[in-house]
């Protein structure tokens, strides 16, 4: 034992986050203790009231502190498209490129049954209630996965049961990086380029 | 604005902590949110209850949650022995030796012009003040601080305070770390390695 109890507990709890060794969480710790007290409190406050408040969207399943979410209650947004994602971070990937004006999907997960995560685990089910909610014709589901074995079988398994509803199902694109040189791309992400080649005009 | 408020008030929070960055700060936050409740409200009872608890120990200025600290209080140790270090995090470093048995002093920092910071910031006067406590003649002051060019003044800074107290003056060896190879060693390591070379038996 070679600290005071709480700071002992303190690295215990910093050292279960995820990339925080017992060096880094005695850091930290350290780091809180020499800072001004406010800014320490200020953490821990943050920590509790995000505990407290954030709940997921009933539509979308992202987290939000109030629901529906900001994205779902915004009227600008186009309800004809939503774009299925696997977590949280993806949707603020997506948002920081400015370019998609429609909605999300989170599905919390992937496929993976290995891990034992199969379809029931995910918000499939609320995915397709609030399809039901909404014309179909002009629906378009965008599948926003990684190209890893579980998202690939996760991408199918959702064409496979929307395609049937008539609902458009697509996928975003595989392929060269914007800046990627030619020969250091793998085989597979060059494989992936040639097959979703499109004909220039 | 891609987050809830309570999610962004958190990221901002965790980005504060030494070494996290904002995409760091983004999967803390997500990990925070997707533990067991409890489990996250764990760290931040245990951040407040560190900042509300912990205080310097009035003898050795080390973090205490209890005055004196667990090793000033300790009637085990020796107590003409006194090591100084630089700060808190030292005094676990040198106790995983289980070598040394003595007291020690947290001196809170090293003397940096560049920084602003003269002996008057650091804990130098509360040292002199335990050490007018005890018998001189048999006490042993350790200096063990790094091999920078702070580190070198203090100690010499200190060891021109206390050498008049009558006061056995060390400082620990510099030289090749254990299980480093001579070719590798930088210049200034070797030659403090010669400098400080002792007999053979």
């Amino acid at each position: 034992m070679h600290h005071a109890q709480s700071i002992a507990r303190l690295i215990t709890e910093l050292g279960k986050l995820p990339g925080v060794g017992p060096k880094t969480a005695q850091r930290l710790t350290y780091h809180l203790l020499n800072s001004p007290r406010e800014n320490s409190l200020a953490l821990s406050k943050a920590i509790r009231e995000a505990v407290d408040k954030v709940t997921y969207c009933s539509v979308c399943s992202n987290f939000t502190d109030i629901d529906p979410c900001f994205i779902c209650r915004d009227e600008k947004r186009d309800k004809s498209i939503i774009c299925v994602v696997e977590e949280p971070g993806d949707i603020v990937a997506i948002e920081k490129t400015r370019e998609y004006k429609g909605h999300y999907h989170v599905l919390q997960g992937i496929i993976s049954p290995i891990d034992g995560i199969g379809p029931e685990q995910l918000k499939v089910k609320e995915l397709l209630a609030r399809i039901t909610h909404q014309p179909k014709d002009n629906l378009e589901v965008i599948i926003a996965l990684g190209s890893s074995v579980e998202g690939e079988a996760t991408s199918m398994y959702l064409a496979k049961i929307l395609r049937p509803l008539g609902i458009k199902v697509t996928r975003i694109a595989h392929g060269l990086p914007v800046g990627g040189a030619l020969e250091y791309a793998d085989e597979v992400t060059l494989a992936k380029a040639f097959e979703g080649r499109i004909e220039l005009f």
